[in-house]
């Protein structure tokens, strides 16, 4: 794979043309010059728009035409209807502007032969002229560094992430969400209908992009099932590449073809795809945003399956045992001697040990939190160490006891004030213990806190501090899960 | 099934007695006298502590003993250490006080001999004495009606759901979040290691208990697994009977020994069990909230699998038919004449109509949201409609643009108010259409919502008009699921 110069042109343009800029006042989501300045986009922009009032939108120059532009446009943006496409495509050309983004939708995905027909003839056109196109029916580039973005929703924030996916409501998601699981992005693209690149394109181009280490993608369909299993498999042994595949039910592959008009292949073909790459597996966004977030703060640390999991209640315990198991998650039985250990710390009635631990009352006392820890980490049975737990148990009695006061801002600072010494002491506990056992932390939603954002507080803080943190243990299980087999696999097939 | 008398007297006592009542000021979640008079029990309370300073325990007098207690007692609490329960067990016989909740903890669930030797010898006591005995190992009983409780938080309301579980901390958590989903509770127990009662004595009762037409029960074993099959087949006819079984994995098993000791059974043994009776199994409690959710909202409509899934984005409506499928629900093709006429309201671009319906432009738009409903209601292929939801999406766009303007204060009532619209003319909508498809909304976190909260009042106000809600699609359709697997289970078992 070699790094390609074409794609760094247009996720790094200089200038931008948006052909269609609308002159009315911002009325919707997909007003891109509106998005881009938001965006603080750090080149020039280029209103295309022949019945410009005053020959300006939102205090820009605005041009009738490409061809009038004064100087070269490294990436356009077409957001005319479709049927114009054609011609907006052939004034591309005449304007030497390569690198085209249509964003206009209404082509091949209608399913109506005419519009199949013009999507044709834009692919015609484009190849003609040597036309870079990413699209049509999609959201384009988003790339923070650059200031750039389609969405209208923008975190100028770079992480180590590319998201490569059919769907713009997809990244969007990410985007929007993507920075409360501490995932931040080098890149996306939403390619639509694929008529000018595909998947391959991009994961070929992100490959060798020294900004990214982690590659998502969510697929519909994709054009040479061959050559994106074998560029996968080569990729994924020095870059997690973590893929969703819309459509593999029934109903949703009906859903598809309305969509993309993909081809999606059956359920057998993606499944040996799974199994000959190696490539992460996920099936829903919440999976997508919890593997990506254990491969950015787990990494790389946390390879096997086998788990400490500590709790508080037995039923809670016994519930978490069975979510672990089924996850695929292993919970040895701790050694006698860290048994042992742990009973000299932690008392009998109450309370159990054999893993999962049912010891909510360490969680009341941070002290004992961490006397407990150390036989934990010790334990040559384990490779991490869960705690599934609920946020108020780190608010000790007179916490709890504030709480029946009348002053709840004096309750509110209370709790945060027990909050973050317990989180310190948490943080502190790792960094201390970098080749020791991961902590791994669920948030659970458990009872109503009386702190609202106190969880998304306490999330972010752990998150910061490289602390992977899941909001169910379902979900942290599935993904640490996924996060192992993925290491397996790099293991044994070497 | 006959109407169980002494239950009755358990379940509404007139008095309760504390023995082992705490002295001091409240320190944990465990102090039953505390609970109980903050839940405001409407009998009278008697604390048992021969130590009690000036004979008097928060404003109550005192008793040293059961014997010394001047009327009849309804309901005894035993809070004292495992040793000395058998002497209190003794001192109930001597009082007459047969009904006997056993808090403590340390028995046959540590698996020490001593301690197993203990329970026995209780068991025996009770036996010969006649006691019935709740526990040990447990909290107990929860009963709104009567302002019982020994759960630290108490919600007065009742409702008509009962829960028979094993944990005391999955009763805990159902009453804390239960109303979230507006579910509220007949009667609760936990009854921890079932020394005395076991499961389906609680069951017998409840199935003539007329406050209690929904029964969720949390087991980690069963006595006489023959009695509660039967019993469940019986009364699932006409109550639901929603069963989670824990510790179905090897590791939950390994759980459950330390948590109750209870014999939990094979998996091949509880799937026979679903098998036979019908009962509508949960393996997590985020399904046992929902399918509970939906027993209550849904009844007696949205009994077939068929649904119309309402959504925004294309890459989410193909994620949501993914999601439903896998969940066991159709989305049929709509009728031609749906769709025509779904066509004349909606736009071809970036929208499509096959089902699922990627027709976010109608959430923008109440009235075509009304629109749009009519022919889905009117199609004989579809059962319900389902509303994938994007809250900010009901938000119109001066709404949007009121977000980007500099007082918070005036964009939250805005929110608010646009918000109360939507949800009114939907409301409206489903009442003035009993007997058409029921709508069932799906609350998704998607996006950032600028006010914090306004997803919660959401629920709650779809909920009191009696229309179900979720706060994802996975975990809807998996509900919707289980409620369609009851109803048809139910009319082929005949």
């Amino acid at each position: 794979m070699v790094w390609n110069p074409e794609f760094e042109v247009a996720f790094n343009p200089k200038t931008v043309a948006i052909v269609g800029a609308q002159r009315e006042e911002p009325q919707s989501w997909a007003d891109f010059l509106v998005n881009l300045q938001r965006a603080g986009f750090r080149g020039r922009i280029y209103p295309i728009n022949p019945k410009a009032k005053d020959g300006e939108i939102r205090g820009l120059k605005a041009y009738p035409n490409l061809a009038s532009v004064p100087e070269p446009i490294d990436l356009v943006i077409v957001t005319v209807p479709a049927a114009i496409v054609p011609s907006v495509l052939e004034d591309c050309i005449a304007a030497n502007a390569k690198n085209v983004h249509i964003f206009t939708a209404g082509f091949g995905e209608t399913g109506e032969e005419e519009r199949i027909e013009l999507e044709r003839r834009a692919g015609d056109i484009a190849k003609r002229g040597g036309l870079r196109i990413v699209g049509p029916n999609c959201m384009g580039l988003h790339v923070p560094a650059a200031r750039l973005t389609t969405w209208d929703r923008f975190n100028p924030k770079s992480g180590p992430v590319a998201f490569i996916s059919q769907s713009g409501g997809h990244v969007g998601m990410f985007i929007a969400e993507g920075s409360q699981f501490g995932v931040y992005f080098s890149k996306a693209v939403s390619f639509g209908n694929a008529l000018g690149f595909d998947s391959t394109d991009f994961l070929e181009y992100l490959a060798t992009d020294p900004e990214t280490s982690i590659i998502c993608m969510y697929l519909e369909g994709v054009r040479n099932g061959r050559r994106l299993t074998e560029l996968v498999r080569e990729v994924n042994k020095t870059k997690p590449v973590i893929v969703w595949k819309g459509g593999l039910t029934t109903e949703g592959a009906k859903a598809v073809a309305s969509h993309t008009r993909s081809l999606g292949g059956s359920r057998e073909i993606w499944d040996a795809f799974y199994r000959q790459t190696g490539a992460v597996r996920v099936d829903t966004a919440d999976e997508l945003f919890d593997i990506t977030t254990t491969f950015i703060h787990l990494r790389p640390r946390g390879q096997g399956r086998r788990i400490a999991l500590m709790g508080a209640g037995g039923g809670n315990s016994v519930a978490g045992a069975d979510v672990c198991a089924r996850a695929g998650l292993e919970l040895p039985t701790l050694t006698g001697k860290t048994q042992s250990e742990l009973r000299s710390v932690i008392p009998t009635e109450g309370t159990f040990i054999t893993n999962p631990l049912d010891i909510g009352v360490v969680f009341r006392d941070i002290n004992l939190l961490l006397r407990a820890l150390e036989p934990l980490n010790a334990d040559p049975m384990i490779d991490s160490i869960v705690f599934a737990m609920p946020l108020q148990l780190l608010l000790s009695d007179p916490g709890q006891a504030a709480l029946a006061s009348q002053d709840p801002e004096a309750v509110r600072l209370e709790i945060e004030r027990q909050l973050s010494v317990a989180l310190d002491t948490i943080i502190r506990f790792d960094h201390e213990n970098i080749n020791g056992k991961p902590l791994v932390i669920v948030l659970q939603p458990g009872m109503d806190m009386p702190v609202p954002g106190l969880r998304g507080r306490a999330q972010r803080k752990l998150l910061e501090a490289n602390i992977p943190v899941y909001l169910s243990l379902e979900r942290a299980s599935r993904a640490l899960s996924k996060f192992v087999q993925y290491h397996e696999y790099q293991r044994t097939a070497g």
